[in-house]
């Protein structure tokens, strides 16, 4: 039934209200893909769901924005219940909105990813909805609940460009990191082989990286130098 | 109140439900940002509101997503409704979510773009909720209702990105065109000058274009040469 007031009419205001069957118990959702790069290999994270529809299967982690909350606090918040991570930078990067991608209601997810070094993160294995949580191997990944698969798959793809186009790799990152780690992280995300000494003079020339002044210590082999990225914030560059 | 069935309650279903007020009250909304090149200005399309809130203002077409349709489907259906245009060509690039950006409900907006023609539209200036409808060069945009300007703006910012990274430009031109009514348009868009044999060779090396074989005719100096893009379908290619 909807519910139009005589003072709105007077204001020439449109009728919108939630109980009009064309648009009536719509919902926003909001998943973080959060990747993390470990011995070699890309990773995300996947929780395993606790309550139905969907029981026992896997997903990333979302879930439903509150009305106090903007779409981006929304998923800090998520990515903070379920890794205890904070601050994290996050990047929005498709909206999935097919019509019955979730059971429950109409439900429009706003997709975010992040980057990050999973040893900072306090995985929360039991929560009111979850009753496992992994990090998979991105080749490994197992058919999810909803949509997650295509969400996933998307996030991947989005995660390439941006290791192309900015400094997000910084994330994984806290610290100061030698030449070759930073050259095999590269090599894994983006899946390709680059050659040493013009990967050093690129990210060097971009001003994107610099000497620490430090070296590597208890080397069985030369001592490599130490460097870190030189921008703490997320920014945007061409690397390759 | 929040309904919650036993048996939901026996599958270990999870309780959602439209009327739980943390979530209560969102719709989904789609924008449609959609741009034109016209006597060498970038364009776009503003409606002006019949109905309020915000009556008399400015906006970028849009509406809510109805329940049987996916968000591209309603985004279609949206600029097709403001424009008669079919079968248009559209981007998704944002989804903008601010607490309070809508006085009606909690509305998510994901918001396209689309590039075309404007001689190809059928524009509609007056419908049920619409008073008028223009062509605003983007440099002379007013302050639009809701937060359209800053839909507006990252439109602009991602349709740059497109031009450079797409043949999206195809979208401008129905049939064939000569070199220097294309290289105005991406130095337009683009708010820059090329070279003009740089620009001829770089985008036939390319493979974006092609000659159709045919000259202008009735041409009072030496007649240019026609030519057209290679691919009817949106395809991402590095141009500069």
């Amino acid at each position: 039934m909807i519910k139009y007031s005589y003072n709105q009419f007077i204001r020439g205001e449109e009728n919108m209200d939630a109980s009009n069957p064309l648009y009536e118990n719509q919902c926003i959702h909001v998943e973080v893909v959060v990747f993390t790069v470990d011995e070699g290999k890309v990773k995300t994270l996947l929780l395993q769901r606790g309550v139905g529809p969907f029981l026992g299967e896997w997903i990333v982690p979302g879930g439903v924005v509150f009305n106090n909350e903007s779409i981006d606090e929304a998923a800090v918040r998520e990515l903070e219940e379920k890794t205890g991570l904070k601050k994290v930078f996050i990047k929005q990067f498709y909206a999935f909105g097919e019509v019955n991608r979730d059971p429950r209601m109409r439900m429009v997810s706003v997709a975010y990813l992040a980057l990050i070094d999973m040893h900072k993160v306090d995985l929360q294995h039991m929560t009111l909805k979850t009753m496992d949580s992994k990090w998979c191997d991105i080749g490994d990944i197992p058919k999810l609940a909803f949509d997650h698969n295509q969400i996933c798959d998307r996030a991947l793809e989005e995660l390439r460009h941006y290791v192309i186009n900015s400094n997000i790799v910084k994330d994984l990152f806290y610290k100061q990191f030698t030449m070759p780690e930073l050259q095999r992280v590269y090599e894994t995300i983006l899946d390709r082989k680059f050659d040493r000494r013009n990967f050093r003079r690129k990210l060097l020339s971009l001003g994107l990286v610099e000497k620490t002044g430090g070296i590597e210590e208890n080397s069985s082999h030369r001592p490599a130098e130490y460097y870190r990225f030189v921008k703490d914030e997320y920014e945007e560059i061409d690397i390759f």
